[in-house]
């Protein structure tokens, strides 16, 4: 799939910045919610680098409509912090998003709002190069 | 399509309990971002009754997988909350689960604790019946 190339290019860029990559996917769950069974749960990586520790869910945001990417991206987002506060808090999470998304869709004032108002940590990634080029919180 | 009878039956159960449907769907935007293009938006109504205004996300939770549409519905209702707090403050945003959804998914731990932490005010319907069964915020 498409999306692959998203997901080995956001775990490259952050081996280049000296993350190791811990667990791909991060699996965990909640109570009784197995995160396992989740398919979208496939996107999360987790790495760690001089004992800090993070969880990176991985968005292409490849649909036409970068609004329904959002929503889902969103909802999981809020949803896997909630469920690693519960097993590890000390984790952060990082919600990764291409450079062009980043450019245009996340500039608009909607987008803004949300990321500040959810306090959505973001990791800016080019996708081509294989780089980070940002760390947003 | 199935959809379709899940948002009648709400529209019907609001009328019964003498809301008005002022618009369906409800459109509204912000800043730049037009939701008026977001085909998610159509699931969106507005009602209202002696002065009370309410918008209602319905979502039928058909999806085999709930999580998946736990993780949709969220987004689109944490989106919508925002999007309505800048032109509409007043209107009350509910998200409408069907009762069977109610009575399994909606009663984990992992969903609750995240219906208490977003704040999200649900309406409980029987879309068979096409009636409320609770108001819970």
């Amino acid at each position: 799939m498409f999306k692959d190339k998203f997901h080995e290019a956001v775990k490259q860029a952050l081996q280049k910045e000296r993350w190791t990559i811990t667990d791909d996917p991060l699996r965990f769950q909640y109570g009784n919610v197995n995160f396992q069974v989740d398919l979208a749960l496939e996107r999360i990586v987790a790495a760690e680098r001089e004992g800090e520790k993070i969880a990176v869910e991985i968005e292409s945001f490849l649909n036409p409509s970068a609004i329904t990417d959002f929503y889902s991206a969103l909802g999981q987002f809020l949803s896997y912090r909630l469920g690693l506060s519960d097993t590890e808090p000390e984790r952060a999470l990082y919600l990764a998003v291409p450079l062009d998304a980043y450019e245009t869709f996340f500039q608009l004032e909607f987008t803004q709002a949300a990321i500040q108002l959810y306090q959505i940590w973001l990791i800016v990634y080019d996708p081509v190069n294989e780089v980070i080029v940002q760390w947003r919180r």
